[in-house]
């Protein structure tokens, strides 16, 4: 592949980001096309307050990556757009890019592609028994990153949370919604314990979870969330959030009594 | 970085031999030092039946990496070596490689490294809670993949086990031994378990682990393990193998008849 060459790149999310820039930093010309107007993904759009393993501000992490493809005249940037259809030919791609906003169509040449698409939060809603979208306490992943950005862990009617329940997998390994693990929700969901109890020393913390699939460098903040944080871990599924006496059940009739209940989304 | 530069390897394992394909199908001129006589790393070594998750033969999968290095004339090997010093220079590295047989020294310049180890398996003697290195019928892994091979499942005294339990973790995620997941062992556990039961289909299988971390392309092995082959599944650690009464006990005083036992060495 010699260096006039083209590489489209689908998505402009972390992922999307940082192979366009790695791209261009070995002299190739690079097509970013992204379906939204602003580049970041969901860590940006949701205001993510830090990311996991790390507790880097999400701004510290993925604006170095943004200016350096809004500046670097290596990557054409095609936001609020999507590659509708492509061609192949001989040895490279025809691709058409259409703007979703004017409508305009443009076309680039490229001679491979990479898709990096992002996601999105599952929407627990479609989840009844834990009573997302319901019970105004259970709360998302991404919402609870607000309230950390904000440095404030409160309920509903304004209150402190003493007991605060983290349910992982929720939507997920689950053949009534997604097959599939999403790998990073123990990860994050740990880095969000502790940072709850680096706000609020005194709350008392509960993961319920399937199975904690920490793997690499995650499992040193798992260990660091029981050994310096106190974190603790319940090993189960919860069959149902009542609602009623702010009571919740896991299978193993363990009661719990929980103030807060975040649940994993991702 | 031009075409006529070299990309140093070490370690022809499966990772460092698919890292030289790749590597010479771009058209680099690539230098692969194995310190053994052989190529292929642990799964040639150990004769591993089969490779997970798709139970493709093992000489089938790495047969073909093997060939092409061996034939291919942007790659240079170095077997029986190792690379016992380097210098970095201005934008290249000037590497020392020894034959660890015949003591020549070779030089080398490269402009770029990639370390592709490979792996061991963790010798299980030093856990003794589980006998290994003392009950012929505690085996390990890759003593598993040389029967799976054969076709047999045997006990030492040449009858056939009517319940195999498989100890996940061993040796992994314990602070006496490796602080760290080997990230493998849940889904090649799995996949012996399955083979087992294509060979002796009224065998009853315990797998006791920890956290089954079988993510991606893993997670429908686990599935079909237990919808298919109805593999049993028990979370727990292993407190002591007795060998008395060929009894085994978990911590949550669940009692187990074991006939052969195999634990996770990875």
């Amino acid at each position: 592949m010699s260096e006039n060459q083209s590489i489209l790149v689908i998505g402009a999310d972390p992922a999307g980001l940082q192979a366009s820039k790695d791209i261009a930093e070995f002299g190739f010309r690079v097509v970013l096309v992204e379906k939204r107007d602003e580049l970041g993904g969901a860590p940006i759009r949701w205001k993510y307050h830090t990311l996991a393993p790390d507790f880097v501000p999400t701004e510290k992490v993925l604006g170095p990556l943004i200016d350096f493809v809004k500046n670097n005249k290596l990557v054409i940037i095609y936001s609020s757009s999507i590659v509708d259809s492509y061609e192949q030919k001989d040895d490279y791609f025809k691709v058409r890019i259409l703007n979703l906003k004017n409508k305009s169509v443009s076309y680039e040449k490229v001679s491979a592609i990479i898709i990096a698409t992002g996601f999105e939060h599952f929407n627990a809603s479609l989840d009844p028994r834990y009573g997302y979208g319901i019970n105004p306490n259970v709360i998302g992943i991404n919402e609870l990153e607000i309230m950390l950005s904000n440095g404030k862990i409160v309920r509903h009617d304004g209150k402190i949370p003493k007991r605060i329940g983290f349910i992982l997998c929720v939507g997920s390994r689950d053949k009534a919604t997604n097959q599939w693990c999403c790998t990073v929700c123990c990860g994050i969901s740990i880095k969000q314990a502790i940072e709850i109890k680096k706000i609020l020393p005194d709350a008392q913390i509960y993961v319920i979870y399937m199975d904690i699939r920490t793997i690499g460098l995650w499992e040193k903040l798992y260990w660091k969330s029981m050994e310096e944080y106190h974190i603790n871990y319940i090993r189960g599924r919860v069959g149902e959030n009542t609602g009623q006496e702010k009571n919740y059940w896991l299978k193993e009739k363990i009661r719990l009594l929980e103030d807060l209940l975040k649940l994993c989304l991702i």
